[in-house]
């Protein structure tokens, strides 16, 4: 096992895989930005390095930083969390490169799933169903319209190296087809530094349902479960839950078994989770797979009793995976929200400020991932995630009773948050009884 | 099911009943006295009443106020708590001709089980191990003598009517026992208004294991297993786990089936607690039973699932256990550290005043239930329980690991609190390896 990890992220994930570490008695270099430095989260951290600015480009993308920063602390493995570099093949190379432990999967994984049409192309070759689209990068305007008009509107366009939404547009006709054209390719150059775009048929009324799987250095690959993220506002999920609601069983092991068939082609190590979409038939299509630890790992976590962050460093260690498929068991319902430093009501404009007030709710059932306290100044510098209220119980009923409980009792001063839109949500009679699709919240919201 | 509850106690048990009354959709009735009518959890009740002055005597134990206080909110059910009136045949006795339904055991075995020497016949008629002693109440010196003499020194003195450890004396020889005994009916006298005392022959080097058991109205009776709460400060419990580590299955199995038996054989309702003291062979030795919900039943709910206050509430209002004895499964490992705002270096010296910082510990395996917050001012009128932390993980190594996490993650500022001591506790390495007894945090304070 390490005896030193360092931490190449920063908030509430930062935190998580610090407090892993602690109780696995491993030692913590943390890295911050100037801006984080005086963060209450990097005291756990038992060495603490400054990699650069308050721009994450300077900072938590900034790999020579970083790996200097590795290289004076002596450690023997990186954990990037999520976002950031944790998806970043040329990063994984250099740690390789420079015998440090990538805690995720092989550089080769990340670049092959990284690009979403060669993830597309993984799944065709093994017989999982894709949404409807283009094969390979669109390349003209004409080429869009034909395979357009072969799928049928709607249609989505998609960065190929896109990940959490960014660089997305739906188009119904011709002509939105060939503006947002424009547009998805502006903003994919922007957010990928690649224009490169695709077009899948755009599934409507679908639910978002992912499954997490696990592999070791030895072949071994495990799923645990499925969750279902359906509850979206623009591709950013808000809600998410495990095992998925309403779905017939059938499809839920057929998805579960699709993911480990991906995985398994690949040879894919450590933890990852693949994205379908399921439609009202209950048909479903592979998405794509994101190559790290989700934000949503908690929900998979309560109901397996399964801690991913320590599985994740033992089997970068090079441990075997010492659970049998079947000796996972899913307990009981979990229900997780994102809390983002936004205003609901306005747009969901980021609220970075002080926090002059902060108590977050307990008991019985309720786990809260965070990393902010009262006093605590939220920088306007990278993502509105503030907080993960996470509950389990016996029963979905009481999961969402617990969460409108603990949502009820969560005290954040100071700033606007999405609780108010969270307590709507998870009290909504749709969301009780499984009648959602992706578009929900948008369409809530646009009603309103 | 109950539409309005009254919770009749204070702190953070109140808060842990108003929690569960809120995700079952039932209204609460919290009572406060004068002292706490500003405190943060009575905003989470629906209804609050005054009932007295700060002196317990004159509002948590103030039979009358109460109970007008129920027909003014016009509740249905009261729920006691631990402490105060919880144990008090006749505060249930008063409730059942309220009509009334009393969240607890009937009248009759409060009366019976709270009167120990009744308790210790009601063992030995069920054949299960006592500790050797008196058959009942002490009536005088000589008697105390010639059982002491009977069943040999060390003895410990107890008063029958006693509980939570108040009261109890423990004599090496002739002298100190004749000196034990006047002080020990003192005390009794000043705490139960009874001065009622008996004998029994004091266990060393034992440790103590109790189990809990629930049974509805119609005589179906179960047992969720047991905890050992070994790491006691005269006689108070500091640290409670479950299952219980270093006990053989067979003295497991044995104490739970004596449990079962004991409760059975006086048709036993609602939550309880049988406690057991077991040597270092393993033998077992009924000492008491605890007619309520106890402060350590976290742990209990960790490893079982089952919340205990909800299924509490579904039996008092009528419904039948739906859990049969073989499904229940103990997963994992929990412990609690009971936080008590004393100073720990200066013989547990309450701690009064004012929380000027608080931020408890977060992530995974973890739970506080808590009452306090920045700001909150502890009143030095009543118990100095302030917080139960409790992990819950795969294996007791993990949960110890992830308690001294948790531990050292929890920022309590203004007052001292026992923190410091139980992070001690939970590291030293007899506490890993089970090498302890129920003096072992007496002697180490002595030493040190």
């Amino acid at each position: 096992m390490f005896s030193r990890i360092m931490v190449a992220n920063r908030g509430e994930i930062a935190l998580r895989i610090i407090r892993a570490c602690r109780e696995m008695g491993i030692e913590t270099v943390a890295v911050c930005s100037k801006s984080d430095a005086n963060a209450t989260y990097l005291k756990l951290a038992d060495i603490v390095v400054c990699i650069g600015p308050a721009d994450a480009e300077g900072s938590y993308l900034n790999i020579p930083s970083i790996i200097s920063a590795a290289e004076i602390t002596d450690i023997e493995a990186i954990h990037p969390g999520y976002g950031f570099l944790s998806e970043v093949s040329h990063f994984a190379e250099v740690c390789e490169s420079s015998n440090i432990v990538f805690i995720g999967p092989k550089s080769d994984a990340l670049r092959k799933l990284g690009n979403k049409t060669e993830a597309r192309k993984i799944a065709i070759e093994n017989k999982v169903p894709v949404v409807p689209g283009s094969l390979s990068v669109i390349k003209s305007q004409q080429e869009a319209l034909s395979v357009a008009h072969e799928i049928g509107f709607p249609v989505i366009i998609k960065a190929s190296l896109g990940g959490g939404g960014r660089g997305m547009r739906v188009a119904h006709n011709d002509i939105s087809l060939i503006n947002s054209l424009t547009i998805a390719q502006r903003e994919a150059k922007a957010a990928f530094k690649d224009s490169s775009i695709y077009i899948e048929k755009y599934i409507e009324d679908a639910r978002h349902i992912e499954v997490q799987i696990v592999g070791d250095n030895y072949g071994n690959i495990i799923h645990l479960g499925e969750r279902d993220c359906t509850m979206q506002r623009r591709h950013q999920k808000l809600i998410e839950e495990s095992p998925a609601p309403y779905i017939t069983d059938r499809a839920r092991e057929d998805i579960c078994k699709a993911a480990i068939k991906m995985a398994k082609s690949i040879n894919y190590t450590n933890a990852g989770t693949v994205e379908f979409l399921l439609d009202k038939e209950n048909n479903y299509y592979f998405i794509e797979v994101n190559t790290r630890l989700q934000v949503e790992h908690p929900v998979t976590e309560m109901v397996t009793g399964i801690d991913l962050v320590k599985l994740q460093i033992k089997i970068a260690s090079g441990e075997r995976l010492n659970i049998k498929q079947k000796k996972i068991r899913s307990q009981g319902v979990a229900i997780e929200c994102r809390i983002n430093a936004e205003d609901p009501y306005n747009d969901f404009r980021p609220q970075p400020g002080k926090i002059t007030n902060y108590h977050p709710p307990g008991g019985r059932g309720v786990r809260v991932d965070s990393h902010i306290h009262s006093g605590y100044e939220i920088p306007p510098y990278y993502d509105s995630l503030i907080a993960k209220l996470i509950v389990h119980q016996n029963t979905r009923e009481e999961a969402i009773a617990c969460m409108r409980r603990a949502l009820s009792e969560y005290v954040i001063e100071g700033v606007k948050t999405t609780i108010p839109l969270q307590l709507d949500l998870i009290t909504h009679p749709q969301f009780a009884n499984g009648n959602i699709n992706t578009n929900f919240v948008d369409n809530l919201m646009a009603k309103t």
